[in-house]
């Protein structure tokens, strides 16, 4: 039995303000409103706010006004900026809406958390990590599907309060996303492995390519294409992401570095690509048993009971997900 | 004016035999009897001979009769076996078929043209290689859209002979293909960088992150799914393509080594990921400037004319294509 069918979903009702409407935080404001739940949205940009007004959804340039109104309405605020932005929010939150439970679609967990402990202490904030994405950004390419059968890893420490918990999955799941419960630092890690390092991969295979010559791009196909498509993901965001996480990311970008030497030390000396070719081959084949057929459910485990935390977490570490 | 509107093509309607029935040689075979040319093939597995001729096309196990019948027909010969398989092919052709002008479909062009030298000295040879796969492979993934506006190289050197390099390349434009003339040292450093680096910086990314966790797996999304798709390629195939391009993917793997490597110490000493972002986010533009408009067609060269071979290569370096 799982822990929606007995646990009493605290805030499936509560307002969600999302302050930053660029392809995550917009995809997800227009996910909630387009299903019917109070969902209201902030950007600093004119242009941005205009737009989705246009499209008929609430939005505001005024930060102060939106999180009053948040706090009036007891709302769950989501920060879906990128990370080099929080610290100038969360004082701001404090401000005016420290009362409202915080939550963060933000691609690194500890460094937002240290920035949520130092800045908003007494603000209760549980994060998040939706695993969905484009390699465009902003407003235009926002899409309430985004998130349909994506990952959405929610922050789940042994401190970690169950009614905060459970308000932040259940956003997840209203938005159709599966809930991956983890730390913030095996998040990061994991992250740092799936996520940040294939755009550095992408991006010098890109740069090696294009360094070649021009009937090199005009003879590359869908190895080339496929395998450097993070690459053209706007190169700020990409920072502010991979910057964010530098020493888990250090730690695998070492790794890669290590197995690519192996790999020319093998071609050159012995003429062959077998170990690393074989390896990659397994590492794909195990990418695609996990990813190619539906998520197997967490079961067993009550939110709040004792030890709740810890018994998520080690299911997920068995690639099972939160269905609520 | 390009060639083939004054330069009547002297193949048009030679039959085609195809010698491996893979993902390439299948594909070419379909494509070649649907549009109505007189196409058959050979293949060692029975199974795969058997699919083929029930779905209505000409196939053998007879490798001997085969080239027999394509030496009665004066039929082109196209090599479509791994690279590793042609050594075994040759001295057949020239025991069955030495008459008959000789293509190939292969990744690697320098490693065929040695052995058609040393092999098959007296045989006519102009190599091609189209720029097309899926990481599937076997008659069962053959589709005769394959080639459907990819670029397929066809070798073309200073001493190549004018009527058989059209001949070649008639057979790529039969298949919907535009035709990309380059020297085969230029094409394997082409394809070192744009196609068989892709699958090694695919097989380390995709291991780093199955070496993380199921958790990390569990996480992957877009960058991950797609930066390491052609890790999935069966090992042997990979194995016999990248290591007949030895020394040209030496060059590109120590390159790209050496861009990581000053990416982990910016990353350590700096805290950033400017340079190496900035230059793939660079890098991916160009390629997606080349592949997103429709190709440039090659003018003001008849084949055949005095210096024909380097003016094509000329313009081919300008990513420009032959099309007839």
């Amino acid at each position: 039995m799982t822990a929606a069918s007995t646990h009493p979903d605290p805030s499936a009702g509560l307002p969600v303000c999302v302050l930053g409407l660029g392809l995550i935080g917009g995809s997800l404001l227009r996910t909630l409103h387009d299903a019917g739940r109070s969902a209201y949205g902030y950007n600093r940009s004119g242009e941005t706010v205009a737009a989705a007004t246009a499209a008929g959804y609430r939005a505001s340039t005024d930060l102060a006004a939106t999180l009053r109104q948040a706090s009036a309405d007891n709302a769950i605020v989501v920060l879906a900026t990128p990370v080099t932005i929080i610290d100038d929010l969360l004082p701001a939150i404090v401000e005016h809406a420290a009362n409202c439970l915080l939550t963060d679609v933000i691609s690194v967990k500890q460094a937002v958390a240290e920035s949520v402990a130092r800045l908003a202490p007494g603000v209760r904030h549980v994060g998040g990590h939706p695993m969905a994405g484009t390699s465009q950004s902003g407003w235009t390419a926002t899409d309430p599907d985004l998130f349909r059968d994506a990952m959405w890893m929610v922050t789940t420490e042994d401190h970690t309060d169950p009614d905060d918990w459970l308000a932040v999955a259940a956003i997840a799941r209203s938005a159709g996303a599966f809930v991956v419960p983890a730390a913030a630092g095996a998040h990061d890690r994991a992250v740092a492995a799936i996520s940040h390092l294939p755009h550095l991969t992408a991006a010098v295979t890109a740069a090696v390519g294009a360094g070649e010559s021009d009937l090199a791009l005009r003879l590359a196909a869908g190895s080339f294409r496929d395998g450097t498509r993070v690459a053209g993901s706007a190169p700020a965001l990409q920072r502010a992401m991979l910057e964010a996480n530098g020493i888990a990311l250090l730690n695998v970008l070492s790794e890669t570095i290590d197995r690519l030497i192996a790999a020319r030390d093998e071609l050159r000396d012995k003429g062959t690509v077998e170990i690393v070719v074989d390896d990659g081959h397994r590492a794909r084949s195990a990418y695609q048993q996990i990813a190619g057929a539906a998520p197997l459910p967490i079961t067993g485990v009550t939110v709040g009971e004792p030890g709740w935390a810890q018994e998520l977490r080690r299911q997920a570490h068995q690639a099972k997900v939160w269905v609520g």
